[in-house]
């Protein structure tokens, strides 16, 4: 059993294209041995976003913190609080957004290959 | 896109052997589509426990709120606060036990054929 508190992992910048002010954590995934899902953290910053894009993937996210908002994929908005369960299929395109005033927190969950050295994105 | 609040969803009481004062509510799982791993929340009530079992699948496990403990396969103790990520490899014995005043909860993942039809556990 591996145990670690959030605290202590370390928070990367989110580089890919389109993303602002957006940084993340892994939880757990592959590096911990996890065999077929990886759990992050992202922290989008007041006024960042996630990309506006879609991937041959799914997204499982739970909001913790922060209000934000996700882009649908006919481009209309809903708003997301603490509490707030979503699922991206894949090929769908999305996007996160924080429209608060403080950090907007949510773990994502995608398959383990997209964090496997030869697909690492 | 699926975006539903936690408070929407019923829970369940966990009825397996061994468990105690505990609810589940799937948040996402083979019922939204989801093909590969399904998001539950528990809540451990003061007092109540998970099983103490072991089976052939991990669990990725998100502490949310309370005061709980994770028994390690040798018996020993590990406290678990909000914000603790749990990786629980397959067939590997553990239990949570609320051990505070409050509800102690937390999300679990799971691959998706655990809630398939044929394997409904």
């Amino acid at each position: 059993m591996i145990i670690k508190s959030t605290s202590s992992i370390a928070g990367v910048p989110v580089t890919m294209p389109g993303a602002s002010d957006t940084d993340m954590q892994m939880l757990l995934g592959p590096g911990d041995g996890c065999p077929n899902f990886a759990m992050r953290k992202f922290t989008v910053h007041p006024g960042g976003h996630t990309p506006h894009h879609q991937h041959d993937y799914e997204h499982e996210v739970l909001v913790l913190a922060g209000r934000g908002q996700a882009v649908l994929p006919d481009g209309s908005h809903r708003l997301l609080s603490p509490g707030d369960a979503v699922y991206v299929p894949a090929n769908q395109m999305h996007q996160f957004r924080n429209v608060g005033e403080a950090d907007f927190e949510f773990i994502c969950l995608v398959p383990a290959r997209v964090h496997q050295p030869v697909n690492c994105s």
